[in-house]
């Protein structure tokens, strides 16, 4: 007898929050022959609820980017008591992948289209060589940055604009426009920089190519009031380098408080 | 042309600090047909250097133990200068081993023999769900923990005392007398528990066997007032579980200032 079988025929919507090391994964995306966050997580509801589980999270992480808060919805009549997911997913679920809350909330609640802002953060590992042990979380980038510099600059990325130039030249959507909520880059320890950027969503890389900019003006290679410029340029070619997915992490998702419950 | 050709003909010796990720490794021991830390640097370091190089390190770490300072030592006659090793073999070694130190030192240097201690640690996280970015390096026990009641026990651990009761069973070695100088317990951040020992050397699986035996006592299954009866048993199955080696670092060894060049 399955879970469905034994369930009460009610269908309800849970809210997950899930982390996960990226390393291994080739992206959030189901990919048929690939191993990808919602593939496993599929998987593995399915076959404890009966359901024929389909998740949708807040948004898709590139191959090799991780999360701590990614967000993820779906339905079930699965009658497993709300307190026991966490703990049952948690001996279910490979040791890379985590579900770290679960709540029953109601069917207007969308984890994509009812998310307000996320947060993103992107952590550099400036020693001349890397933390062994961190090393899967963080970008390796043996060089001395002007944070101070890199503040100037971020702050001309605050507010409203057309993030063309800080998005993959091959991003499908046309209406790149999005608003940038916070966008800070702290230093730790003399050798750990962190850019965080919270922002209305994010377009396809844009927090990596974000990083790569900021990198730049950090070194020394452009300044931070050429920002401006790079932003109206609307040409992906106009800012830095696209930084690669392992120095970055989802950390957040955040909706109204309207929708828990 | 290889670096031997191109040496200057003198044999010397080169002490160097590792670091690794012991997941992915079967042991520092080099065995046929498995990846090993011994394997992986003797083969770059012949690769480099020419010569049939043979390391000894000052420990043999098991499979899945990592280090931070793991010290080996070896003869070369390859002119690479002392201040560019650690740089070069950044670029050749797999990101899960690192060499964080080079030192020339006198032939009557020996990573294991001269060591006057050695300094391991055990991480144990005790959060109800593991930290996903540290699982590879911490035993997950989600249980609470009495760290007063643990040092309290280990006090009783320090000095010279036959350790057979705290090694593996099958160990190969007669003498099973070591000193312990050091064994302390330290709470962080309320959810890590970390058994920091210092000592003149370790029997196979001593560590994990005494991180095993004071968990007992954390969580109240034993009293600290059990260790002197469970030494003096000399009997393997007297103490406690031995814990996985996930949770284990060799931190440090100890030489006397001597040896050094």
């Amino acid at each position: 007898m399955t879970f469905r079988e034994r369930g009460n025929g009610f269908m309800k919507r849970l809210k997950m929050t899930v982390a996960y090391d990226g390393t291994e994964f080739a992206g959030f995306q189901r990919q048929p022959g690939k191993r990808t966050v919602q593939g496993v997580l599929e998987d593995v509801l399915t076959r404890l609820t009966g359901n024929d589980v389909q998740i949708t999270g807040a948004g898709r992480t590139d191959s090799g980017v991780h999360a701590l808060g990614q967000v993820i919805h779906f339905d079930t009549s699965c009658p497993i008591p709300i307190d026991r997911w966490v703990r049952v997913l948690h001996h279910t679920l490979p040791c890379d992948l985590l579900v770290t809350k679960a709540e029953e909330v109601s069917t207007g609640f969308h984890s994509r289209k009812s998310a307000c802002w996320k947060r993103y953060r992107y952590t550099l590992d400036t020693g001349k060589l890397p933390d062994l042990f961190q090393r899967r979380y963080r970008t390796h980038y043996p060089h001395r940055l002007d944070c101070a510099r890199m503040n100037t600059a971020a702050r001309h990325l605050l507010g409203t604009h057309d993030f063309t130039s800080l998005s993959a030249a091959k991003a499908q959507v046309k209406d790149r426009v999005r608003t940038l909520y916070h966008c800070e880059v702290r230093e730790k320890d003399s050798r750990i920089v962190m850019i965080e950027v919270v922002g209305s969503g994010f377009l396809y890389h844009m927090v990596r190519i974000i990083a790569g900019t900021l990198v730049d003006i950090g070194v020394g290679k452009t300044a931070p009031g050429d920002l401006p410029g790079i932003l109206s340029a609307k040409d992906r070619s106009a800012a830095g380098k696209t930084f690669p997915p392992e120095g970055l992490t989802m950390m957040e998702v955040g909706y109204t408080p309207w929708f828990i419950s």
